[in-house]
């Protein structure tokens, strides 16, 4: 897999750099396949890989953006998917589900490594244990929030996560060809009003 | 993958008709993944494993049972999802979450079953082909005609399947701890309502 987190801007001229930033990412795989994404600290990756946590820091900002990287998924793509449970309630669901459809069917890029993502969960133990604190994380964390005052907010925030990637999985990994055909305008429509129920109905 | 239909009375003793019975579905089972749900006959399937085509309408009834022979699910589970289709419109909703949480969800027999298959479907093509025509057939021949007087009931219905069928994978396949950890009662009440708003909002 390879990285598509934006590179920082150089800061003069520090040998063999680019080998240090491979390192911490081979060291956070290796890392986030065995101990998990909660269980993972910056502070042991920076130890594996025998650098300063600084550093660490310095080339990829937070765990959660070092952990997109090691999927290959980018840090824009986290913030598109968060930005869009922001704003006005009344267009939500579909805002949410415009979101996801669009960043999930891009032919290259984002779209393949969340469906590789995707499809790794379904067949090994250990991607889905790996990505199971982190969309936990995501969920709780960073799209629930949003939905301020709702007890049962993180719930809400999760089954429409999960009932967007079905359809995802329908259209783009099974094919089912009712589901596949359909432009994605259409799909928008119906499926916004859905997740508009489950978000704040 | 053990045939979990069940054996419709003898008539008579026919020597080697167990094993013309496994014939059959070995036979099926090829045919399905060869060819796909559609293009496969039941006039075929007789030729190849070399018996009347009156001997496995016998065995197994109809072209749809014997696809779900072939995946280890019983006609009782197709009978059921496809009733929860039926009914009162108010209650619509969340009678098919309940009918494909509580399937799914079991700990053997069928939910195994149709977690095998939907695991299958998202890492092999082949899989996902055999699957792809007979998901479409169940929605759109079984499933949508019972949403009457809908000029896009089949895409209703079949974007409902596949929102609960993510759901289900999230629960029990990824296991995303604030989804798994809800009790059915609770999840079947808010999922319900977007099921319902899917079908019929």
């Amino acid at each position: 897999m390879s990285v598509t987190i934006e590179q920082p801007p150089r800061r003069g001229r520090r040998a063999g750099s680019s080998n240090t930033r491979d390192e911490i990412l081979a060291a956070a795989k290796k890392s986030f396949a065995t101990d998990g994404f909660a269980a993972t600290t910056i502070r042991k990756i920076a130890k594996d890989a025998g650098v300063d946590p600084a550093l660490v820091m310095q080339f990829y900002g937070t765990k959660e953006v070092l952990f997109a990287a090691s999927l290959a998924v980018s840090a824009d793509a986290l913030t598109r998917m968060s930005e869009a449970f922001e704003g006005p309630v009344e267009g939500l669901g579909w805002r949410v589900t415009r979101a996801f459809l669009t960043l999930w069917e891009q032919k290259s890029g984002d779209g393949e490594a969340l469906m590789a993502m995707q499809r790794a969960a379904m067949s090994s133990e250990v991607a889905a244990a790996q990505l199971r604190d982190f969309v936990q994380y995501r969920i709780v964390e960073v799209f629930s929030p949003k939905l301020h005052a709702r007890s049962d907010a993180a719930l809400r925030a999760g089954l429409a996560t999960s009932m967007l990637v079905g359809v995802i999985v329908s259209r783009n990994i099974v094919r089912i060809p009712l589901i596949a055909e359909v432009e994605q305008e259409a799909v928008i429509e119906l499926l916004g009003a859905s997740i508009q129920t489950i978000l704040v109905g």
